[in-house]
């Protein structure tokens, strides 16, 4: 941590700086230049101290954090890249995982439709909400534990990984009872509530980014599940909010290389939800193969005229089915398989 | 709604939409331009519609979105200014209130001096937090149920009404029982598991802006209060996420104008949060009062340099007497009083 | 374009909407809801109209546009890909053409070695900064004339057409002189002065998208060079500005889809100026060139360590042949080549 | 400027960046720490500096700037507040300076009509557009040097100086002949030779900040104006581009404190451009008086359903005449006066 005092700042001013640091238990070193006084502070733990307990003191100008607010979830941490390993599906690895199916489950026979079609197309993993967090409350909230309940059939039935995402912290156990993978969504990517209680679930998770959170903010957040021993967090970028209205969100291609220098973690994306428009997914999906990304969330729906949720969003099955044909070529191209 | 046809469409392209908005019990309108055909969708509930059921339909170019999708919060449900009462304290009303102390409860001795302070300076309701989302899961979580404890002693001793954070769905009770207005932070403006939890407990509640959240989302979010039958909520601007990085977030002044037009809830501003940086609080709070804010909630420690959580941005109680005294003046000049 | 009456607004309020679009030539449908009365003015040219036209007049709650403000530059304007061809190079076709070099001219050495370079490696076209907008005034500015001047050599040497950047309207002619495109820089895209200079030169122009500028609103700029008959419009996507911190600008990835839904003129991107970091280039370039992009514009420079702008997000000519070996696969991959 | 080596950078490494400061003139120390070296850069200059000189270099991690890249503008460059004159009318002094009128002149009676009605109500200075940057080629653009006559002729005849925009280099004389003070829009806040031209000039120049730039960007390019020889620079806030649509752009009201710690030179505020509808221009108004902004720049026009630009953002003279009353009181509420 670099702590810059104001020009003309005295040397009790910086004594407070220096003590201060001290009695934290960092080491300090004092740069004493012709205009200013920089103080740098030293020591394995500056990322986790915020800046304030400086910037607050006298004759302070600013300061400037060097070491990343986030840990356990850093390449620092660990070198190696995080494989996670779900019923023998690995992702992180040279496999590029495709995990589709529709945004909420509706009923048997679409759910089923979905997931054999997907299953068909050569996804490994079937996606389907039965907790719902909409925007307003007089949308359709999911069908709940019935929704949890038809997930568990298709996995059975048809031997595929479902994951589906969790709202509330104390409903994290239920989910789990029908899902392999618990899904953290955008909105609650900063609930630490649930954040905590997924982590103690010790099961696979997908951690959506916040729509408007920094890598940085996404990779601390990943840190609560990590710390509760949970190693087994995918992250899933899924489109920032920024100012351009055509697409709903605007995909962050650049996070993928920046999540690879970063972490150790895999990153999968979901075109879907950061296009808002079937027309876009396949373009941003070959993209985000093509810049190193561990995997997709696509949804799939047997008739998106008829969906209840995100209907424009969705692929058709004869769309997916096409549209897993290019990626296997993309994923070819760059070294991977699906 | 408004759905506009890609040029050329056929006459059963139109035929469907047509007919899929009459299944939904809406009134049609054909508009046949030279060049477009465009549908007007008519009836009083197609705000809370998706536009995704007409856009995901054959040759449909665009759906425009005439209807606001927030119902209760809106200034058309209800014409009248709602005010939302305290212990006597009407939040809404020609008072501003001012809610002030400190960012964390951290100690009895903390909690106490900065509620007298306060007090002493004119706030008429205490602020503190007991349990505290932070970034980091390494960082300080708050007191906790010893917090809440803390809180219920100060509003006891002081006479001072106390508003306070609930984060998780399954403590509402736990911190209704100390706290006389609930807090729903930025991070769970979108949780809505816990937003019906705090509509169900009935108890006044301010619900802040998230951070990268519009407007109509804002009230959108505070529809889920409302729909629980809990009328008393208070809005509150915090700042939100853009480019600028001279302050922690950009406070969206124009939000409280164009809130008055669209809502009936009280609105008040949070200048701290916004700022980051004490220094910056009083022109911030001077101008939320000037454009019509009903209130200010305000960061005031004891001792800043030693506040273990947001101390840059808090002010000391003589900072915050003498800005007392400002506002008193400003809040004259536009007709209201402090 | 859709007016929409405040609720209850009287008949008198809807005739003046009619009849000021009646007076300037419109078609008019009134669509008579049950809560509100919408106005639909048709007609082919709504989309150069001000909504405020209407939003200004009585009890008017709202007006939404439906027709694009584009024209020229739309996919409805010209339904065919235009291909802009530079001395046998075709922008817009199979190919997917790289240009590359240096962000400014530095001095004939740096240029001769950077071309050969990129040459080598199987550019098409050179790119290099003679004039160079920077942010602050006290940095290099580039070598002006004597950089056109070396670029022209360059030109002549190695038969490598020039791409530089024009930022006064009164030396477009100057820099056409020297080079073979015209580059429209980011912080010029609205600079309507030099759009329509360089609108008149009939030059291929490659204009950048303004990194806070919303597509319509660049393919809008776009109109301003079509509008004076220049036809050979590059569109490049070159990073927009959000509130993610670890990139220099987030590569808009949707803009490739997007644009070419909405536009007929081909679409190139910069990677290295939305990254700003040499290691995050190669995925960017993948991604690019996955999703569709019509070309690549990237920066090469013999010594990075030694550039006196923009050093870090300069490959190095081995980088930069080795990333061209990469890239020729992934365009195989979706059915191009380089 | 802070150089924070990679965890393990040997001492080659350090050296290299130690030699390349030295090299360049500055000063350097060392902080060794356990797990980093953190080499700091110091001297006057290194504001001017770019972090790529370093960060290029090997088993560099990251740079952080501490000075700022702007200096002629800053607070450091010149303690006390700078005050802007116009024939006599000074802007930064205790005087809030309210400039007003419409925002294109269209002809001469609108013009004189509204340069009356604004002078009535108290307005000091006449503003009005004759070069209109517009979106789209096919708008309005102006009256161009008729506008300027006009401007001319009513400044003669009520003896109010008169602000324009003028938007090409070669233009700035041909403006300087008819107007009092030089408008630089916020789509050419980084259009370079535009500065220089208009710092050559000596004239008093409103330097609108552009929609997606930094408040830092800002000063810098104010540096631009500064640095030849031309210092009567107004700053003005107009809104900054961000994700909310209920506004036109988000007016950054934090941004008046920021710049009168940062900086040296008066500001004023656009309240009109930033709210994009009448309804909510008194609101911001207000606020950025109580803010401490040094002046106002406020559409008014005599009719405003027939205006050509901008209609919807305009106040009429009545509506503007009672907001200069509301804004008297809040003038003096923080020890100023209109």
């Amino acid at each position: 941590m670099i702590v810059e005092m104001k020009t003309g700042a005295g040397k009790e001013a910086v004594d407070t700086v220096v003590e201060r640091a001290r009695s934290l238990g960092f080491d300090v070193q004092l740069n004493l230049g012709t205009d200013k006084t920089v103080v740098a502070i030293l020591g394995g733990n500056t990322g986790q101290l915020s800046t304030d307990v400086f910037a607050v003191l006298p004759e302070v100008e600013s300061v400037t954090r060097i070491m990343k607010p986030y840990k356990l979830a850093s390449r620092e941490f660990r070198e190696r890249d995080s494989i996670v390993s779900i019923d023998g599906v690995e992702v992180g690895g040279k496999r590029v995982v495709v995990m589709a199916g529709p945004c909420a489950v509706e009923s048997e026979e679409q759910l089923m439709e979905a997931a054999k079609a997907v299953k068909k197309a050569g996804a490994s993993i079937l996606r389907g909400g039965a907790f719902k967090p909409r925007t307003s409350p007089f949308s359709f909230q999911g069908l709940e534990e019935a929704g949890l309940e038809l997930l568990a059939k298709a996995r059975e039935k048809l031997g595929l990984p479902v994951v589906t995402e969790v709202v509330d912290p104390h409903e994290v156990d239920l989910v789990a009872g029908s899902a392999d993978i618990l899904q953290v969504g955008s909105r609650n990517m900063q609930n630490y509530a649930l954040l905590t209680e997924v982590g103690k679930s010790h099961r696979p998770t997908v951690l959506k980014r916040g729509f408007s959170c920094t890598i940085t903010e996404w990779l601390t957040a990943a840190d609560y599940v990590l710390a509760e021993g949970n190693d087994k967090v995918i992250l899933c970028e899924r489109g920032i909010r920024t100012f351009e209205d055509s697409t709903r969100f605007s995909l962050d291609i650049s996070a993928i290389p920046v999540l690879k220098r970063s972490s150790h973690l895999p990153v999968i994306v979901d075109p879907s939800h950061a296009a808002g428009h079937y027309a876009l997914v396949p373009a941003i999906a070959r993209a985000a193969i093509a810049a190193g990304a561990d995997g997709l969330l696509i949804e799939v729906h047997p008739n998106p005229e008829e969906a209840l949720v995100d209907g424009l969003q969705s692929l058709t099955p004869t769309h997916f089915t096409s549209l897993m044909d290019e990626l296997r070529v993309v994923a070819s191209s760059v070294g991977r398989y699906i």
